[in-house]
């Protein structure tokens, strides 16, 4: 949550807490003496420059992030980033996830289809004046929040002019601050070079958050462009893409106790929750998550043991969820043992006390937390329904997409609600195109009848008229039937028809006698005053939050504390060192592991089935110069305790030098607490070491066109 | 399996191998170089005593060890060997498995029942002679089993002769070697201290063989005599006995790296198996073993959740199959691991091969190894049955074990098969009379019906007529009928019921019509004949064993090895030092735990459920002077690399000079395949610290009386 600003401090106190910190870019000069203290060779003010070296060559995938790694546009990030783009590519006879995929030329560099993305950061701008000049006090939720997107979306769209370009406006500390965010959006973006899925997600979800770890979640991609050097959809005659830096690979890996830094994309934290916000998510959101994703996950288990197809279309919604299901059981797990609600509220006490004594501008601070911990009271009462009806998407939610591109084509750009501007529509197009690839129908019902099995339960406040109308009834069979009459009569399981629904008109939707499309139109004013809702909240949020996380700064401040703001899906950067850490009294995990251990693991079954190759060349200790000396083998994985969350997946590791040492690709499950709580005893990141990396592409699966690419000397 | 007996090799090689061997006293002079070497203050000798310090306070339960650590026969074992005598003196309303127990004075201490035993060995001594004289090279299996059985019932009841004394018979070797162990046999055994449930069982399955462990598994007895001295039932007016030798406390326990020593009565080891048997152990019998335990603890946990009686009733019996079942699984993974099958089969080849160049002395070793294969390939062809079998017991085997008795009483005592003699009737009686705590209909009739559904899916080959002609049909509907009529028309059900029929007389058994009885009578003639089947099985394996393990000790000799034999239940020493292990690449397990990972572990639910005043003293760090610096805390549990097995429970931990620091409880979950096949690297003991009980009995559940009486210095 802080670092010490003094650096009479520093001496004392900073290699304790040298590693908690999601920074902005623009505060690493405010943060030098730490950086180089803790070994940083580079010089600090270049981390700021977002196109200069290392930073530039740092680019988010959208939900992970990457980096460039050679002057051709190659990127590399993890395995588990690029599960999608590997799948489409896949089919039962010819799984590239489970054979992995290694691209004999450019030529053979497959499509990543429409969706995939590269994201270049070129410009972030502080907009947070243009912002305030629109809100004023008198605003309810749901206008300001409304107030806050026309602005967010008028600057967006200004910044998006220029051809090519995606922007986005961020929230920082709860609406203190708001930026503007520019990047090169590339669309052709290939798959290149995979490993098997038994390298790439070798212990799957066994190992998952856990150490030991032994995972090769690396993965390259290309970024192309039109020949001009434009931005342009997949198309056979585009160029591969000329970064303004790439990072260079420091082969020679790390050491135990080396300096070590990660730029990337962390996706959300809410370290500076408040204390009953914080004591719900611990009592019910998460218990209620983690519920209902056991409970969907055993339904698509159970299909596809029986289906193949299935099995292969639902692979990336079911490591999704498995991920984000053992993330959640893995913080409750920790927040039982911290005891982490009773010092929440005891933390929250002392800022609470502290701003009691500092007159208007703390009462200020203690009004908004009052009327914070209000708003929660009120949406609490909702929260189960809210879950329900969040959890409801497959065909259902595709229809619902569908129908509200029409709506929303009837206003002009601006006014359409985001997501679905002009500019969001080549996404959601690709979307619904590659739908038919994460769809099998009987699945899709199975689903949707879980969720609608959870509706019925709800108390009567909680019900939705609209919904209860459609089911007719309160009882599986309402449920039946409603489901039988739901597929029997839709079109809209086949693609083509999908497909032929995107740009329809509304009249066309209302006027439509398919099933699937008529409880979507049904549902609709529903879908709204829901959203309407959620803006309300929104809004309300925004006006308090930020009178009440500026008292929070201020305690720190007056404690001689910096303070970085919430992860928000922004670039930042983190430092700290190649260390262990005691998991429990009596076990020390040391940081490295290594292809010993990849055998040791090795069986003949998922996920532990290491390829026959590789563990051939482990076997014949045919290291090439990848071994180290301390563990007499190749190194695999290892740890620091930089700073990191989910959307980091993917991101360089960098040594003080700023060259490539791996990519982060998890935390331990003590981490994934700190979304709310950081420990530095126990939060740490967990690695790929670029010397396994280099192996794999040495000795088991040979590419010796990339690694000439990336100036890799074997 | 050995150490090295070359003086000149001991310098490089001992420290390696320090910890195998399950030393039988004769052999310590022996290896007296090595146990000084290592850190014995006494005089190696000395351990050879029998009757001396400290060997001589080493003592058995029967399954388990103990010592007596006061002159008036103060025992201390392992709260997991004195489950049976904790409950039967629990009821639902009071339950001392839950709550604990602590005799204020010795009027209060209570009886652990008719079958609680302790057993002081005085005298041991070799009688290979006596049965090598009994045998010829023409007797079949059968003849030579029950020759043996012969001469061992003739020593044992010439060794009997002396009131108040148990002897045994025991094979060394296969059969090499035979020895007659002389036990004095004490007969009223009171419960005296034993920790709550959630001390003495702390961690419950889900640490069961695990680290790092928190277990306080100690439980005070003290054994008592008539006035006289002599052995004698339960009995108010008896008194304690005043054992020849008691352990000191040594109250400072151990450090990292010192020197630990084990006495005790380890049960069964299977280091000089065969290749083939092993083979089949690992893949059939194992895995075979593991589904039924399985399968019948889900019945029982079952039945248990509903009714808290029959919870109380199989409380000993689930523990005891849940501990077996993980010792099982245990076993199948680390041999998996190490590809044990195939390092048996190397192993043994070297030794053919070495034997093959031995003249007739190898070819007589070689001979009789083919001979072993062969028994075990018949044996196989029934091992599913006998499983079956095997596991049948409950009612049904009150009712067998009582007829048994009316069959065995015909004989005259000395020909009665073993168990069943004159000098087994009080044991008998005592499992007869104590079987009501084991046990309730509903529960007995669901094993039983589990068993009969294994046995109708056995092939024809393996079937027993006497059976099918019972069951009449092969369904479920067959077993269903049989049972219904089984438990209605028997009152065999009734505590006085079973009672009466003890010491029933054959001809009453064979005109009853209870129908459990009828069972019984009927099943019989089978029950026979599958124990002359085993009895011509051993007796082969017997006649061709000894051959093969002579040719497998000539091997290590040549290697200059010296060989202790496996595990019989006989005494044995074993030494080594306090030590962690590496349980996997990048993990590192400390040999300590302490209060702080007991407080850590702490919830509100079993297993973790530690008491709350024992939370409180460590919430309070109320050490008295039980701390150590290293640990700001007080140790609970510690490992060492001594080589120990079931039977070795409640075992004496001594230091260099033979003082009590610990009791052995459990090994590590990768130990228990060293049943087959030691690794120095893997092989653990782990011991509560003497200092944990002595802080339990201080600070927790205060126990000044049994303080005073060890001599302890608070």
């Amino acid at each position: 949550m802080r670092v010490l600003l003094s650096t009479a401090f520093l001496l004392l106190s900073f290699p304790l807490a040298a590693a908690e910190g999601m920074w902005v870019p623009e505060q690493l000069p405010e943060i030098a003496g730490p950086l180089k203290k803790a070994g940083l060779q580079l010089n600090p003010n270049q981390l700021a420059d977002l196109t200069g070296q290392p930073v530039g060559a740092v680019i988010s995938l959208g939900g992970c992030t990457a980096s460039f790694v050679s002057p051709d546009g190659l990127v590399i990030t993890n395995h588990h980033c690029a599960t999608n783009q590997i799948q489409i590519n896949s089919t039962p006879s010819k799984n590239l996830l489970e054979t992995g995929f290694n691209a004999a030329t450019q030529a053979d560099e497959l499509s990543g289809g429409p969706n995939a993305r590269v994201f270049v950061t070129e410009n972030i701008r502080d907009v947070t004046a243009d912002v305030k000049s629109r809100l004023n006090e008198k605003m309810d939720g749901a206008a300001r929040d409304k107030a806050i997107e026309a602005v967010g979306k008028a600057l967006v769209g200004e910044c998006e002019k220029t051809p090519g370009y995606r922007c986005s406006m961020s929230r920082f500390f709860g609406g203190l601050q708001y930026k503007l965010f520019k990047q090169k959006e590339i669309k052709d973006v290939r798959l290149v070079y995979a490993p098997p899925r038994s390298v790439g997600n070798y212990g799957g979800e066994i190992d998952n958050w856990m150490w030991p770890r032994h995972t090769g979640d690396f993965t390259f991609f290309r970024a192309y462009v039109s020949a001009s050097g434009e931005s342009a959809a997949f198309d056979k005659a585009n160029v591969p893409y000329r970064p303004k830096q790439f990072l260079r690979i420091g082969s020679e890996g790390l050491k135990q106790g080396e300096f070590a830094m990660i730029a990337g994309y962390p996706g959300s934290t809410a370290r500076y929750a408040f204390a009953s916000e914080f004591a719900n998510t611990a009592q019910w959101t998460y218990p209620t998550r983690v519920r209902n994703f056991r409970n969907v996950i055993a339904l698509i288990e159970e299909a596809g043991s029986k289906d193949p197809s299935v099995k292969i279309k639902y692979a990336p919604t079911l490591r999704g969820q498995l991920n984000t299901m053992k993330n959640y059981k893995g913080q409750l797990d920790t927040f039982g043992k911290s005891n982490s609600v009773a010092r929440k509220n005891s933390e929250e006490a002392k800022v609470l006390a502290w701003l009691a004594t500092q007159g208007a501008k703390g009462k200020a601070a203690l009004k908004a937390h009052q009327e914070l911990v209000g708003l929660l009271e009120q949406r609490k009462k909702v929260q189960a329904r809210n879950t329900v009806i969040g959890g409801i998407g497959g065909l259902y939610g595709t229809a619902r997409t569908l129908y509200r591109i029409s709506i929303e084509n009837e206003k002009p750009d601006a006014q359409r609600v985001a997501g679905y501007q002009q500019r969001d529509m080549a996404n959601l197009k690709g979307s619904i195109d590659t739908f038919e690839k994460r769809f099998e129908v009987g699945m899709d019902r199975k689903i949707l009848n879980y969720w609608l099995q959870q509706y019925i339960q709800l108390p009567a406040s909680e019900r939705l008229p609209a919904f209860d109308q459609w089911l007719g009834g309160n009882d599986q069979a309402a449920i039946d039937r409603s489901l039988d009459n739901l597929y029997a009569n839709t079109k809209l399981t086949d693609a083509t028809e999908r497909s032929k629904w995107f740009g329809a008109t509304r009249k066309q939707f209302e006027s439509s006698d398919d099933a699937m499309i008529k409880l979507a139109v049904a549902l609709m004013p529903t879908t709204l005053e829901l959203e309407e809702n959620d803006r309300r909240d929104s809004g309300n949020d925004v006006k308090y939050r930020p009178q009440y996380l500026q008292g929070v700064i201020d305690y720190n401040r007056s404690q001689g504390l910096a303070v970085y703001p919430d992860a928000n899906g922004t670039l930042r950067i983190t430092f700290g060192e190649v260390v262990g850490y005691s998991p429990q009294e009596g076990v020390n995990y040391l940081p490295f592991t290594s292809l010993n251990g990849v055998a040791a693991k090795a069986t003949d079954a998922e996920p532990f089935d290491a390829p026959k190759n590789l563990l051939k060349a482990i076997a014949e200790k045919r290291y090439g110069n990848r071994a180290v000396d301390g563990l007499n083998s190749v190194p695999v994985n290892f740890m620091t305790d930089t700073d990191i969350t989910g959307g980091n997946s993917g991101s360089p590791t960098l040594n003080s030098k700023g060259e490539l040492v791996g990519l982060a690709f998890d935390g331990n499950i003590e981490s994934v607490a700190a979304n709310w709580l950081y420990d530095p005893a126990l939060k740490r990141t967990i690695h790929v070491d670029i010397r396994y990396i280099l192996w794999m592409m040495e000795q088991v699966d040979p590419a010796p066109r990339l690694l000439k690419e990336m100036n890799v000397v074997q």
